[in-house]
């Protein structure tokens, strides 16, 4: 399987040998070149991890080849191997310039019944009035009869880079005394965004980058009971785990001593898995063994408890964001006193992309799968026909 | 058109003019708050981009607003505007995680007759025995009766970044002396990718990355004539440039003069207006005013008169890439020699994402388009029904 090309150095057939090559010195090589004789164990692994990549990439191909050389199919060029600099990673900041310039767009929708906090932990969230508290003042005093969906979008320019932030609130959720079906409007809400994005993406003349509007997270607000997941959290987050990345968070955790925050995040955990509920970061999505590591330490510490506040507060001369009580300041940001900042950096500073990627990737297209396969049944309904175009069977050959 | 929340800090509605915002010393901020007062010109400028990029946004987004507040549809928060640090650059380095981990595909065509030095322009640019040469030592003796595609791809790293560089060769192409219809099979090549990948799209359950066989570049090889456009370039480009981004380059322009390089290159340029022949980068696919400049400066310098070698040679104690000859070494990277360096920048360190998204924003658009319309019409002989499923008069509604 693993045939590598033999004269793999340009500017002398001695250099051939990938083991001689490494240990070289390397002018404009990889910085493991070196290390070749130390690591010999990591070196292996990585020699390991280079020959899967190899092969994968070699299944995905199908190219016409060099008839004389039937065996000789891709090799593997590296960086020490090279005889000078190509330059190949200032793609990364060509990226990185379009990215700046196109900007971002990131939706993210907050759920729980009224009072718990959801507009404020947002604006602590993204550091300004980003949510509906900010254009309605006296919003919260008049409960709806129903759920109802209320965008507001913001574009947050920070180091130069611009993102338009979508908060979807959802006021009415788990208000009424009677909340049968109060998911509803959300579920439609999510679908039909996925919907949305489908049609501009099915269109002959579609966009050049289509407007997403599709939920990139929801984040679900528990109160801080100390008790179980309620029937109505069970019910909505099984739901809508399924079509959309969900974090639940503990909401107004400051009501909680440290054991009781440590037995109800326990408890919901259970309840989650009992339940069979699927919240964001999902085993299933991660990537590779190190994404696991990563992930796996978040889904030990979710739920996560949070106190949000829009106040600053003097504290040894910092200020810093908290909530003053008379027996002491809650210092939202300090990972001592709240999970706040576990919960920034997973939305934010390390998730962002992802849950983008996994809102793209796993439920756009799982929406894509099965609206598809309907609409070959019973396309009329849409005002659309496709007469199997999507039709396995007919592509079949393709694959 | 340009409303602006006026109480946009969130600590005190005092910050909320944006003029005076930007005069604050900022903590968080963008470089050039401090500047204000120095380069009022430049800041204007830069305040209507903004602008312009809000009303484009405000454009692109159909949200349910609050309300209360109908005026209020989208504002800007910068980041001096911000009580604190968020994070939201943390997206670019989350985004080159992952492409580093994803790797890149780059594909790469080149067409000329044969003795130009295709093959080696392909390994001086990759540093690499990545062109067909490489598996077939004797492949220039024997002169293919039709013109043929090869493909070789290899995986190249460098500095950590894995791309699978696909090097397509054209061999016999001009080589005949009956050369009619030539770039018959390099159109088909080209559009058969675009087709490849458009089915992959419009399948039901798609690969997640769909594996990216598109012609990202093709290089067209002009020999050092010092003459004019001959008609096999003028229809090979003709033809190419309305469907792949073609980069004409002078091979082996070791034998012409300052002189006769100055006037040869300003006749092509000449012959392309006249033949309105569209090579890379087109002015129509500029995105921005920066992007315009930069541009027409590559623009007005095409096509590169190019010096490949496969050689190294010590110039004043210094190992370069170079062609000795008995009156000097033409050192192949020095820009006072040969312009090998600027093909190569444009080729892959400034360029190569533009290449890629050009393909697949423009050129693959442009034959999707193409491709559902015809098949509308006529979609039986491929095995596929549409059945109008594409009919913009049927979808549009939804836009």
């Amino acid at each position: 399987m693993e045939e590598r090309e033999k004269d793999r150095g340009i500017m002398g057939p001695e250099q051939g040998d990938p083991g001689k090559g490494r240990e070289q010195p390397a002018s404009m090589s990889t910085p493991n070149s070196v290390m070749a004789k130390e690591e010999k164990g990591m070196e292996e692994r990585e020699m390991k991890k280079e020959m899967e990549l190899e092969m994968e990439l070699k299944a995905e191909v199908k190219v016409e080849l060099c008839p004389t050389v039937p065996g000789l199919q891709m090799s593997f060029i590296r960086g020490t191997d090279l005889f000078g600099y190509v330059g190949i990673e200032a793609v990364l900041d060509q990226m990185r310039r379009k990215t700046i310039k196109a900007g971002l767009e990131f939706n993210i929708m907050v759920v729980g019944q009224s009072g718990l906090g959801k507009s404020t932990l947002v604006n602590t969230l993204f550091k300004s009035k980003v949510s509906r508290k900010s254009c309605t003042p006296n919003y919260e005093e008049k409960i709806s009869k129903t759920v109802k969906l209320h965008s507001v979008s913001h574009v947050i320019e920070e180091k130069g880079v611009k993102m338009k932030l979508t908060v979807i609130d959802t006021p009415g959720f788990g208000d009424q005394i009677n909340n049968d079906n109060c998911w509803e409007p959300i579920v439609k809400h999510v679908n039909e965004q996925y919907e949305k994005y489908l049609r501009e993406e099915l269109h002959i003349n579609r966009k050049r980058r289509i407007p997403d509007s599709r939920v990139h997270c929801c984040i679900y607000f528990l109160p801080a009971t100390g008790h179980r997941l309620r029937p109505i959290d069970v019910e909505f987050m099984k739901r809508l785990g399924k079509i959309v990345s969900i974090v639940p968070v503990i909401a107004k955790a400051d009501t909680l001593t440290i054991e009781e925050r440590q037995e109800f995040k326990e408890q919901i955990r259970q309840d989650l898995a009992a339940n069979g509920i699927r919240v964001y970061p999902q085993k299933e999505y991660d990537e590779d063994p190190e994404e696991r590591i990563l992930n796996d330490r978040i889904r030990e510490s979710i739920p996560f408890a949070v106190v949000g506040t829009d106040k600053e507060h003097q504290v040894n001369g910092n200020k810093v964001l908290g909530r003053k009580t008379k027996w002491g300041i809650i210092e939202v940001e300090n990972v001592a006193h709240c999970e706040f900042a576990n919960l920034r950096d997973l939305l934010i500073r390390s998730h962002l992309q992802d849950l983008k990627d996994v809102t793209h990737d796993i439920h756009y297209e799982t929406y894509r799968v099965r609206r598809l396969n309907e609409s070959n049944m019973n396309y009329s309904e849409l005002g659309l026909s496709t007469c199997g175009l999507f039709g396995n069977e007919k592509l079949s050959y393709i694959t």
